[in-house]
């Protein structure tokens, strides 16, 4: 990151090859959740809802045959790979996986806005991770095609927020007037924060079930009351969740703590099973990003409401849309 | 591994995407030679040999156009992994590549059963190598699409047995009737323990030549004079070669041993040259698992009698033939 | 690397699959830039205009649909790696990554010549990085398949150098009668070396600058010499800069001294920047092999005369001619 201030992509005289769509999103970045408006978050669940129906009934088709995805990840994430892998292998393109950054060329001193400059040289799209925030963005200034955030650091992971919603929207077919419960490790877990954002869009009640030290951060609280929407803190899940539709589970990662004894102290609290969820209502749905170790147990794995695997499955048409729509196709 | 009991899936409500056939195989795992009968073989291979011309006349075709194979490798296999990339791409199909799994997040902790349970949500087939015994077995049982077994530690490692017994198929005409002797480590030897077992399914005459210290294990023995099949032990190859239809050699691998000196004394021994191999038959064939490091001289690769090359080339087609099987296409 | 007289490409009687024509190149390695006359320059560089036409229209053709590139990397390369898996799947082509060699069976002792006739089991073509000086000429001797050398060590990387002729007939339409000059490492710099033997084929003036422990060896002058192009050398840029009509930048890369004072003497030395530019001609071109640390201000970028990204587009082109001529498809 530079005090330079680099040419915008107005100014680069080099057009990219491919065809010229109207079609909303066509060229555009995906950074942020905060970049979406209602209407555009309807329009991508319609064109992700298509991409359903279409893996359905025939599994792979050739919207994107040609088409190449650079899919640059400088920290692993199999599953978000994996996903955009899928996402772009079932619309017929094809990937350029460059995982083991850490070891390579990028990594002997090159700047990020050089490897994306020469990426784009050989690919349509780049999916970018990264650990630090403002990666994509700053990617995204220099590259003439399209960049997608898949995670960068504490900051944002917006492909994750879409397809959470996407869940809420595909299993429980509305969102205004839901209540959702978001439960665990509030403080640092950057899913929570990106999905509360998308849902101050909708008429919703939001719940917050946490350890006192693992709270919301006042700074999402403020930004989400001036939007109006309903919240509520708590520390025992008891009370809300019988009335919860939707029931928003997060991993009490280990690495988030620099105290230890800390992590201990919390890491049992807030751990869904069979027995816990009798209260709960009979539709309703209980969402994890995965990956999970311990805070749901396996056993409440086959009851019906256990949607963080159907979850995983609306993240790769969630991205099969984003793909399509970036790069005019949609 | 745990004590808790995994829904099957019969029990699970989610069906896969894809088309459905009546045919042998489809939507089964590939887990163990054991599960094969001599019928299932004969099919096998006569699905692979249409797999080898069609390769010879076209090189690739669609048949599996538009599906996509998550190749998710916990250790590394070079040679099991690029076989099987070969395989799905030369079918038209696509893979996802996890082989970095040391450092990703199924690595921080997460179980087996979710990591096949997310990679299911992407992919129509889930080929899995994983250093633990019964790793392929448990991913089956939670995973919905069909799971192929591409070596579990010690267990098995049943695609290399299946391209095994091909290789003489293929290049002898037959396996009634032959002498068959396994070479070299015996006792440590996935691969001939899996590929003795396939034989006993046949009319054959095995001889064994090993160290004292690397003799087949007596339980495989026992279980192979319960099917019949003649079996002799010896410490050298000079009795047995002049009959020798098949010549198995494996590699004495340096990690098997825990007394580096009891490796030094035995790692010499049995070491394939031109010179050794003039009483041998004229129509007879050597093979090797590969790697070598040395148990076979490079001087006798010219020789026709040398098949091991040819061996790598018979897996692609029994992975072909294995692939199309379990996706319902063959 | 052995005395060991292997047997060659001729004595081998195993035929490749695929079709055979006619075509120039077609079945052959690219190993060196030794290997090519000007007309042989002439024909690749038309095949690659095509390719650049092809893409602009179409972004990728099916014209290598069916074959498969196996890219061996012994050593991480992103830049080189990702341009020629973007070459194979803009041709329709598809790629087995072998990225992870160091922790692979293929680094349990096996050598070069096994691991390659094991691939080329699974590929129809082979692309090796490796880190030592022959490794691509050994694995071509043992090779039934089209082996293109992507890099041995100190030794060569001829695609480097034919991308960079390429850029310089696309960007400025002829080679002859320019004034090339060389700026960096020119001692180290395998790029330069290649590059310069390449050009030593044109009617051209070479002009090297360098720090006086980075010049030119030697040996290349002599050679040079001989072909009878005009060389030059200098330790400053100022004199040649306004006739120049390429300038070569190249990377002070820090692994090639021993003597980290020496490096920190010279690493800052021959920066480009707007300034420096400005008694350069209008119509002239400054490339870099990338990455770049420094040695190019990155406020030189918005310049036209800037080349260095469209040359990693020009690496794209000149990799799709290669893969599609030796597979006998250009």
């Amino acid at each position: 990151m530079t005090t330079y201030n680099p040419p915008t992509r107005e100014q680069n005289p080099y057009l990219p090859f491919g065809d010229h769509r109207d079609a909303p999103f066509y060229g555009k970045d995906i950074l942020s959740v905060k970049q979406f408006t209602r209407a555009d978050l309807d329009y991508i669940f319609g064109v992700a809802h298509e991409m359903r129906e279409m893996v359905a009934r025939v599994g792979s088709f050739d919207l994107l045959k040609g088409k190449i995805l650079a899919s640059l990840f400088y920290e692993p994430s199999t599953r978000t790979s994996s996903s955009f892998t899928s996402a772009m292998e079932r619309l017929g393109g094809s990937v350029i996986p460059i995982n083991e950054v850490r070891y390579s060329s990028v990594s002997r001193g090159e700047s990020l806005p050089d490897t994306v400059r020469t990426l784009e040289c050989y690919a349509d799209v780049i999916v970018l991770r990264h650990p630090e925030v403002g990666a994509s963005a700053l990617a995204a200034q220099f590259a003439r095609k399209p960049v997608i955030n898949a995670g960068d650091g504490i900051g944002e992971h917006p492909t994750q927020a879409l397809l959470d919603l996407l869940t809420i929207v595909e299993e429980l077919h509305q969102v205004d007037g839901l209540t959702v419960t978001l439960l665990g490790d509030l403080k640092y877990g950057r899913t929570v924060h990106s999905l509360a954002r998308l849902l101050s869009l909708y008429d919703v009640r939001l719940h917050y079930v946490s350890p006192e030290i693992l709270r919301m951060p006042q700074a999402i609280l403020s930004e989400l009351d001036e939007s109006g929407v309903s919240q509520k803190e708590h520390t025992t899940l008891d009370a809300v969740l019988p009335k919860t539709d939707v029931l928003y589970v997060t991993r009490v990662q280990k690495e988030r703590f620099e105290d230890q004894d800390e992590y201990e102290s919390v890491k049992g609290a807030y751990v869904i099973t069979p027995e816990i969820m009798q209260p709960a209502k009979d539709r309703m749905i209980v969402m994890h990003p995965l990956p999970r170790v311990g805070e749901i147990n396996m056993e409440f794995d086959s009851d019906p409401r256990a949607a963080y695997f159907r979850q995983m499955e609306y993240g790769l048409y969630v991205r099969m849309a984003l793909l399509a729509m970036v790069l005019g196709k949609a």
